[in-house]
Protein backbone atom coordinates (compact mmCIF):
# COMPACT_ATOMS: atom_id res chain seq x y z
CA UNK A 1 0.00 0.00 0.00
CA UNK A 2 0.95 3.63 -1.01
CA UNK A 3 2.53 5.37 1.92
CA UNK A 4 0.51 8.45 3.27
CA UNK A 5 2.30 11.34 3.40
CA UNK A 6 1.97 14.76 5.07
CA UNK A 7 3.88 18.05 4.96
CA UNK A 8 3.38 20.42 8.36
CA UNK A 9 4.70 23.79 7.57
CA UNK A 10 3.44 27.05 8.07
CA UNK A 11 1.26 28.57 5.57
CA UNK A 12 4.41 29.78 3.23
CA UNK A 13 6.61 28.25 0.28
CA UNK A 14 9.97 28.32 2.46
CA UNK A 15 11.63 25.27 3.52
CA UNK A 16 8.86 22.76 3.10
CA UNK A 17 8.56 23.98 -0.80
CA UNK A 18 11.12 21.87 -2.14
CA UNK A 19 9.47 19.08 -0.50
CA UNK A 20 6.06 19.52 -2.29
CA UNK A 21 7.84 19.85 -5.60
CA UNK A 22 9.35 16.43 -4.79
CA UNK A 23 6.16 14.95 -4.06
CA UNK A 24 4.26 16.53 -6.64
CA UNK A 25 6.95 15.39 -9.13
CA UNK A 26 6.77 11.82 -8.03
CA UNK A 27 2.57 11.70 -7.95
CA UNK A 28 2.95 10.80 -4.42
CA UNK A 29 -0.25 12.06 -2.76
CA UNK A 30 0.18 14.37 0.44
CA UNK A 31 -1.66 16.11 2.44
CA UNK A 32 -0.40 19.66 2.43
CA UNK A 33 -1.17 20.63 5.89
CA UNK A 34 -0.71 24.11 6.57
CA UNK A 35 -0.41 26.19 10.19
CA UNK A 36 -1.80 29.35 12.06
CA UNK A 37 1.02 30.16 14.46
CA UNK A 38 -2.06 29.18 17.17
CA UNK A 39 -2.60 25.89 15.67
CA UNK A 40 1.79 25.40 15.42
CA UNK A 41 2.01 26.31 19.16
CA UNK A 42 -0.50 23.12 19.69
CA UNK A 43 1.45 20.62 16.92
CA UNK A 44 4.50 21.95 18.20
CA UNK A 45 4.98 19.28 21.28
CA UNK A 46 4.41 16.67 18.43
CA UNK A 47 7.49 17.08 16.84
CA UNK A 48 10.90 15.60 16.95
CA UNK A 49 12.68 19.50 17.70
CA UNK A 50 9.83 21.67 18.16
CA UNK A 51 10.97 22.38 14.36
CA UNK A 52 8.96 22.64 10.78
CA UNK A 53 8.96 21.36 8.32
CA UNK A 54 8.24 17.98 8.94
CA UNK A 55 7.44 14.84 6.81
CA UNK A 56 4.66 12.56 8.21
CA UNK A 57 5.33 9.21 6.39
CA UNK A 58 2.59 6.42 7.81
CA UNK A 59 2.67 8.56 11.25
CA UNK A 60 5.73 8.69 11.70
CA UNK A 61 6.65 12.41 11.74
CA UNK A 62 10.51 13.51 10.71
CA UNK A 63 11.95 16.70 10.97
CA UNK A 64 14.58 18.31 9.15
CA UNK A 65 13.99 19.44 5.62
CA UNK A 66 17.24 18.64 3.69
CA UNK A 67 17.52 15.11 4.82
CA UNK A 68 13.76 14.58 3.86
CA UNK A 69 14.26 16.05 0.12
CA UNK A 70 17.40 13.75 -0.12
CA UNK A 71 14.96 10.41 0.79
CA UNK A 72 12.17 11.45 -1.36
CA UNK A 73 14.43 12.51 -4.17
CA UNK A 74 16.10 8.71 -3.88
CA UNK A 75 12.27 8.17 -4.05
CA UNK A 76 11.24 9.61 -6.77
CA UNK A 77 14.19 9.09 -9.13
CA UNK A 78 16.22 12.46 -8.67
CA UNK A 79 19.14 10.86 -6.54
CA UNK A 80 22.44 9.77 -7.71
CA UNK A 81 23.39 6.00 -9.35
CA UNK A 82 25.70 5.49 -7.17
CA UNK A 83 27.28 6.91 -3.64
CA UNK A 84 29.63 9.13 -5.41
CA UNK A 85 26.64 10.57 -7.74
CA UNK A 86 25.01 10.81 -4.28
CA UNK A 87 27.92 12.88 -2.58
CA UNK A 88 28.37 15.26 -5.60
CA UNK A 89 24.94 16.30 -4.96
CA UNK A 90 24.41 16.28 -1.20
CA UNK A 91 27.92 18.70 -1.86
CA UNK A 92 25.83 21.01 -4.09
CA UNK A 93 23.06 21.24 -1.90
CA UNK A 94 25.33 21.99 1.23
CA UNK A 95 27.08 24.48 -0.81
CA UNK A 96 23.78 26.50 -1.61
CA UNK A 97 23.15 25.85 2.26
CA UNK A 98 26.32 27.86 3.31
CA UNK A 99 25.10 30.88 0.42
CA UNK A 100 21.54 30.04 2.00
CA UNK A 101 22.61 30.79 5.61
CA UNK A 102 23.86 34.09 4.46
CA UNK A 103 21.13 35.21 3.03
CA UNK A 104 18.45 34.37 5.72
CA UNK A 105 20.31 35.67 8.06
CA UNK A 106 20.39 39.24 5.99
CA UNK A 107 16.73 38.55 5.62
CA UNK A 108 15.22 38.18 9.00
CA UNK A 109 17.53 40.84 10.64
CA UNK A 110 15.73 43.01 12.64
CA UNK A 111 17.73 46.12 13.00
CA UNK A 112 16.89 48.30 9.29
CA UNK A 113 20.27 49.68 9.48
CA UNK A 114 22.31 46.29 9.64
CA UNK A 115 20.06 45.07 7.58
CA UNK A 116 20.80 47.01 4.70
CA UNK A 117 24.67 46.60 5.77
CA UNK A 118 24.51 43.11 5.19
CA UNK A 119 22.65 43.37 1.95
CA UNK A 120 25.29 45.61 0.99
CA UNK A 121 28.15 42.99 1.94
CA UNK A 122 26.07 40.13 0.63
CA UNK A 123 25.44 41.90 -3.14
CA UNK A 124 29.13 42.64 -2.89
CA UNK A 125 31.25 40.09 -1.78
CA UNK A 126 29.23 36.59 -1.02
CA UNK A 127 26.88 36.41 -4.11
CA UNK A 128 29.09 37.20 -6.68
CA UNK A 129 31.64 34.17 -4.98
CA UNK A 130 28.53 31.58 -4.60
CA UNK A 131 26.42 32.71 -7.27
CA UNK A 132 29.79 32.67 -9.90
CA UNK A 133 31.10 29.15 -8.35
CA UNK A 134 27.58 28.15 -8.81
CA UNK A 135 27.11 29.10 -12.08
CA UNK A 136 30.45 27.57 -13.24
CA UNK A 137 29.39 24.20 -11.66
CA UNK A 138 26.01 24.84 -13.68
CA UNK A 139 27.58 25.33 -16.82
CA UNK A 140 30.14 22.14 -16.23
CA UNK A 141 27.02 20.48 -15.61
CA UNK A 142 24.69 21.14 -18.88
CA UNK A 143 22.44 23.75 -16.74
CA UNK A 144 21.99 21.68 -13.94
CA UNK A 145 23.08 22.08 -10.82
CA UNK A 146 24.86 18.57 -10.44
CA UNK A 147 25.56 15.18 -12.40
CA UNK A 148 24.79 16.81 -15.80
CA UNK A 149 21.33 15.84 -15.87
CA UNK A 150 18.08 16.50 -13.29
CA UNK A 151 18.66 15.81 -9.89
CA UNK A 152 16.60 16.73 -6.60
CA UNK A 153 19.74 19.45 -6.12
CA UNK A 154 17.94 21.85 -8.74
CA UNK A 155 14.33 21.69 -7.08
CA UNK A 156 16.64 23.21 -4.17
CA UNK A 157 18.22 25.52 -6.12
CA UNK A 158 14.99 26.36 -7.72
CA UNK A 159 13.12 27.22 -4.61
CA UNK A 160 16.00 29.37 -3.14
CA UNK A 161 15.71 31.28 -6.40
CA UNK A 162 12.38 32.31 -5.29
CA UNK A 163 13.08 33.36 -2.13
CA UNK A 164 16.62 35.15 -2.98
CA UNK A 165 14.36 37.19 -5.96
CA UNK A 166 12.10 37.84 -2.65
CA UNK A 167 14.60 39.20 -0.37
CA UNK A 168 17.59 40.60 -2.08
CA UNK A 169 16.41 44.25 -3.65
CA UNK A 170 18.79 44.19 -6.76
CA UNK A 171 18.48 42.15 -9.93
CA UNK A 172 21.56 40.42 -9.50
CA UNK A 173 20.32 37.19 -12.03
CA UNK A 174 21.73 38.27 -15.60
CA UNK A 175 24.57 37.79 -14.30
CA UNK A 176 24.43 33.85 -14.18
CA UNK A 177 22.78 32.42 -17.43
CA UNK A 178 23.50 29.34 -16.32
CA UNK A 179 21.89 29.56 -13.16
CA UNK A 180 19.08 30.57 -15.23
CA UNK A 181 18.91 27.55 -17.16
CA UNK A 182 18.58 25.42 -14.41
CA UNK A 183 15.31 27.32 -13.21
CA UNK A 184 14.14 26.92 -16.34
CA UNK A 185 14.99 23.23 -16.67
CA UNK A 186 12.93 22.78 -13.50
CA UNK A 187 10.29 25.06 -14.20
CA UNK A 188 9.88 22.64 -17.68
CA UNK A 189 8.34 19.97 -15.83
CA UNK A 190 4.42 20.03 -16.77
CA UNK A 191 2.99 18.59 -12.79
CA UNK A 192 5.89 21.76 -11.00
CA UNK A 193 4.14 23.90 -13.15
CA UNK A 194 0.45 23.18 -12.52
CA UNK A 195 1.46 22.95 -8.70
CA UNK A 196 3.02 26.73 -8.95
CA UNK A 197 -0.41 28.01 -10.58
CA UNK A 198 -2.83 26.22 -8.09
CA UNK A 199 -0.48 26.61 -5.09
CA UNK A 200 -1.34 28.83 -2.00
CA UNK A 201 0.07 32.54 -2.42
CA UNK A 202 3.42 33.12 -0.20
CA UNK A 203 2.51 34.64 3.19
CA UNK A 204 5.77 35.17 3.97
CA UNK A 205 7.56 36.74 1.06
CA UNK A 206 5.12 37.68 -1.53
CA UNK A 207 7.10 40.39 -3.68
CA UNK A 208 8.13 37.20 -6.63
CA UNK A 209 6.45 34.58 -7.02
CA UNK A 210 7.97 31.39 -9.63
CA UNK A 211 4.85 31.79 -11.45
CA UNK A 212 5.67 35.17 -13.26
CA UNK A 213 8.32 33.38 -14.57
CA UNK A 214 6.32 29.92 -16.29
CA UNK B 1 42.78 -0.72 -8.04
CA UNK B 2 41.72 1.40 -4.11
CA UNK B 3 41.20 4.72 -4.37
CA UNK B 4 44.16 7.13 -3.52
CA UNK B 5 42.56 9.56 -0.23
CA UNK B 6 43.75 12.65 0.93
CA UNK B 7 42.54 14.79 3.78
CA UNK B 8 43.27 18.20 3.47
CA UNK B 9 42.43 20.27 6.52
CA UNK B 10 44.24 22.67 9.46
CA UNK B 11 46.46 20.50 12.09
CA UNK B 12 43.34 20.23 14.37
CA UNK B 13 40.65 17.60 14.53
CA UNK B 14 37.23 20.07 13.92
CA UNK B 15 35.21 18.84 11.23
CA UNK B 16 38.00 16.83 9.63
CA UNK B 17 38.11 14.36 12.54
CA UNK B 18 34.99 12.21 11.90
CA UNK B 19 36.54 11.61 8.31
CA UNK B 20 39.98 10.41 9.39
CA UNK B 21 38.12 8.40 12.14
CA UNK B 22 35.92 6.36 9.14
CA UNK B 23 38.60 5.97 6.50
CA UNK B 24 40.41 4.31 10.16
CA UNK B 25 37.66 2.46 10.80
CA UNK B 26 37.35 1.29 7.20
CA UNK B 27 40.88 0.23 7.17
CA UNK B 28 40.79 2.37 4.05
CA UNK B 29 44.54 4.18 3.80
CA UNK B 30 44.58 8.07 3.46
CA UNK B 31 47.19 10.63 3.39
CA UNK B 32 46.43 13.10 6.63
CA UNK B 33 47.70 16.67 5.19
CA UNK B 34 47.77 19.18 7.74
CA UNK B 35 47.94 22.66 6.80
CA UNK B 36 49.82 25.78 8.34
CA UNK B 37 48.14 29.08 7.72
CA UNK B 38 51.00 30.38 4.88
CA UNK B 39 50.17 26.57 3.28
CA UNK B 40 46.45 26.90 3.08
CA UNK B 41 46.71 30.33 1.51
CA UNK B 42 48.24 28.65 -1.23
CA UNK B 43 46.04 25.50 -1.49
CA UNK B 44 42.98 27.41 -0.87
CA UNK B 45 42.30 28.31 -4.76
CA UNK B 46 42.61 25.17 -5.80
CA UNK B 47 39.67 23.68 -3.51
CA UNK B 48 35.72 24.33 -4.36
CA UNK B 49 34.91 26.87 -2.22
CA UNK B 50 37.64 28.10 -0.53
CA UNK B 51 36.62 26.22 2.72
CA UNK B 52 38.52 23.16 4.19
CA UNK B 53 38.16 20.07 5.43
CA UNK B 54 38.26 18.43 2.02
CA UNK B 55 38.71 15.00 1.25
CA UNK B 56 40.89 14.10 -2.25
CA UNK B 57 40.17 10.95 -3.47
CA UNK B 58 42.27 10.20 -7.16
CA UNK B 59 43.10 13.35 -7.55
CA UNK B 60 39.22 14.75 -7.47
CA UNK B 61 38.53 17.38 -4.34
CA UNK B 62 35.72 17.34 -2.56
CA UNK B 63 34.41 19.79 0.23
CA UNK B 64 31.67 20.01 2.85
CA UNK B 65 32.61 17.95 5.74
CA UNK B 66 28.97 15.84 5.97
CA UNK B 67 28.78 15.18 2.66
CA UNK B 68 32.36 13.31 2.85
CA UNK B 69 31.35 11.44 6.25
CA UNK B 70 28.07 10.23 4.48
CA UNK B 71 29.57 9.01 1.82
CA UNK B 72 32.49 7.59 3.71
CA UNK B 73 30.01 6.22 5.96
CA UNK B 74 28.21 4.41 3.24
CA UNK B 75 31.42 2.90 1.95
CA UNK B 76 33.04 1.87 5.07
CA UNK B 77 29.42 -0.33 5.90
CA UNK B 78 27.85 2.40 8.70
CA UNK B 79 25.32 3.60 6.59
CA UNK B 80 21.66 2.46 6.79
CA UNK B 81 20.18 -0.73 4.80
CA UNK B 82 18.00 1.00 3.22
CA UNK B 83 16.93 4.94 2.25
CA UNK B 84 14.36 5.14 5.45
CA UNK B 85 17.31 3.97 7.39
CA UNK B 86 19.53 6.66 5.87
CA UNK B 87 17.50 9.35 6.43
CA UNK B 88 16.53 8.68 10.34
CA UNK B 89 20.90 8.91 10.22
CA UNK B 90 20.49 11.98 8.10
CA UNK B 91 17.79 13.66 10.85
CA UNK B 92 19.98 12.41 13.70
CA UNK B 93 23.25 13.81 12.37
CA UNK B 94 21.09 16.97 10.92
CA UNK B 95 19.76 17.79 14.68
CA UNK B 96 23.44 17.56 15.69
CA UNK B 97 24.31 20.48 13.29
CA UNK B 98 21.52 22.38 14.92
CA UNK B 99 22.89 22.21 18.42
CA UNK B 100 26.80 22.34 17.16
CA UNK B 101 26.22 25.91 14.93
CA UNK B 102 24.69 27.24 18.66
CA UNK B 103 27.96 25.84 20.56
CA UNK B 104 30.43 27.04 17.46
CA UNK B 105 29.22 30.40 17.07
CA UNK B 106 29.36 30.69 21.17
CA UNK B 107 33.03 29.28 20.98
CA UNK B 108 33.71 31.81 17.95
CA UNK B 109 32.57 34.69 19.55
CA UNK B 110 35.55 37.28 20.08
CA UNK B 111 33.77 39.65 22.65
CA UNK B 112 34.78 37.89 26.17
CA UNK B 113 31.46 39.35 27.73
CA UNK B 114 28.91 38.67 24.90
CA UNK B 115 30.84 35.20 24.51
CA UNK B 116 30.10 34.25 28.28
CA UNK B 117 26.50 35.47 28.53
CA UNK B 118 26.24 33.19 25.08
CA UNK B 119 27.40 30.25 27.05
CA UNK B 120 24.97 30.78 30.13
CA UNK B 121 22.36 30.71 27.73
CA UNK B 122 23.46 27.73 26.23
CA UNK B 123 23.96 25.62 29.53
CA UNK B 124 20.87 27.21 30.60
CA UNK B 125 18.55 26.42 27.17
CA UNK B 126 19.58 25.05 24.16
CA UNK B 127 21.64 21.93 25.85
CA UNK B 128 19.35 20.93 27.81
CA UNK B 129 16.84 20.73 25.19
CA UNK B 130 19.15 19.57 22.68
CA UNK B 131 20.99 17.22 24.41
CA UNK B 132 17.92 16.12 26.59
CA UNK B 133 15.91 15.08 23.33
CA UNK B 134 19.32 13.11 21.54
CA UNK B 135 19.80 11.13 25.58
CA UNK B 136 16.27 10.44 24.66
CA UNK B 137 16.83 9.19 21.02
CA UNK B 138 20.17 7.40 22.03
CA UNK B 139 18.18 5.35 24.95
CA UNK B 140 15.92 4.17 22.50
CA UNK B 141 18.16 3.25 20.17
CA UNK B 142 20.29 0.95 22.86
CA UNK B 143 23.02 3.15 23.28
CA UNK B 144 23.46 4.40 19.97
CA UNK B 145 22.45 8.07 18.17
CA UNK B 146 20.60 6.34 15.15
CA UNK B 147 19.25 2.98 14.53
CA UNK B 148 20.04 0.81 17.36
CA UNK B 149 23.32 -0.05 16.20
CA UNK B 150 26.51 2.00 14.93
CA UNK B 151 26.47 4.33 12.14
CA UNK B 152 28.72 7.22 11.04
CA UNK B 153 25.85 9.27 12.85
CA UNK B 154 27.78 7.58 16.48
CA UNK B 155 31.15 8.96 14.95
CA UNK B 156 29.93 12.43 13.90
CA UNK B 157 28.27 12.42 17.76
CA UNK B 158 32.09 11.69 19.25
CA UNK B 159 33.90 13.61 17.90
CA UNK B 160 31.47 16.82 18.78
CA UNK B 161 31.51 15.51 22.19
CA UNK B 162 35.27 15.91 22.54
CA UNK B 163 34.72 19.56 20.73
CA UNK B 164 32.11 20.32 23.49
CA UNK B 165 34.28 19.27 26.66
CA UNK B 166 36.91 21.72 25.44
CA UNK B 167 34.80 24.56 24.87
CA UNK B 168 31.74 24.37 27.47
CA UNK B 169 33.09 25.40 30.84
CA UNK B 170 30.71 22.97 32.83
CA UNK B 171 30.70 19.60 33.18
CA UNK B 172 27.29 18.73 31.85
CA UNK B 173 27.25 14.86 30.60
CA UNK B 174 26.62 13.21 33.68
CA UNK B 175 22.95 14.01 32.91
CA UNK B 176 23.14 12.31 30.11
CA UNK B 177 23.74 8.65 30.53
CA UNK B 178 22.84 7.03 27.27
CA UNK B 179 24.54 9.97 24.64
CA UNK B 180 27.90 8.79 27.09
CA UNK B 181 27.18 5.42 25.84
CA UNK B 182 27.06 6.21 22.62
CA UNK B 183 30.28 7.89 22.97
CA UNK B 184 31.78 4.46 24.48
CA UNK B 185 30.14 2.03 22.18
CA UNK B 186 32.45 4.06 19.48
CA UNK B 187 35.65 3.95 21.15
CA UNK B 188 35.28 0.45 22.10
CA UNK B 189 36.59 0.59 18.37
CA UNK B 190 40.21 -0.55 18.53
CA UNK B 191 40.97 0.70 15.22
CA UNK B 192 39.77 3.77 16.74
CA UNK B 193 41.63 3.73 20.24
CA UNK B 194 44.66 3.31 18.18
CA UNK B 195 44.25 6.47 16.35
CA UNK B 196 43.36 8.52 19.36
CA UNK B 197 46.75 7.29 21.10
CA UNK B 198 48.26 8.29 18.32
CA UNK B 199 46.81 11.09 16.31
CA UNK B 200 48.54 14.72 16.59
CA UNK B 201 47.33 16.78 19.84
CA UNK B 202 44.58 19.11 18.82
CA UNK B 203 46.21 23.09 17.88
CA UNK B 204 42.74 24.49 18.63
CA UNK B 205 41.09 23.10 21.73
CA UNK B 206 43.59 21.53 23.73
CA UNK B 207 42.26 21.14 27.15
CA UNK B 208 40.16 17.95 26.57
CA UNK B 209 41.16 15.08 24.64
CA UNK B 210 39.59 11.91 23.62
CA UNK B 211 42.49 9.51 24.89
CA UNK B 212 41.76 10.46 28.89
CA UNK B 213 38.34 8.56 28.56
CA UNK B 214 39.66 5.32 26.76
Amino acid sequence: MAPVYKVHYFDIHGRAEPIRWLLTYGNLKYEDVRYSSEDWAKFKPSTPLGQMPCLEVDGKIINQSTPICRYLGKIVGLGGKDEWENLLIDVAVENLGDLHKKIMEMAFEGDAAKKKTMEEDLVKKDLPFFLGKFDETAKKNGGYFALNRLTWADFMFTCAYETYKNVITPDVWSKYPNLLKVKDNVLKIQTLQDWIKKRPANKMFSKFDLKEEL
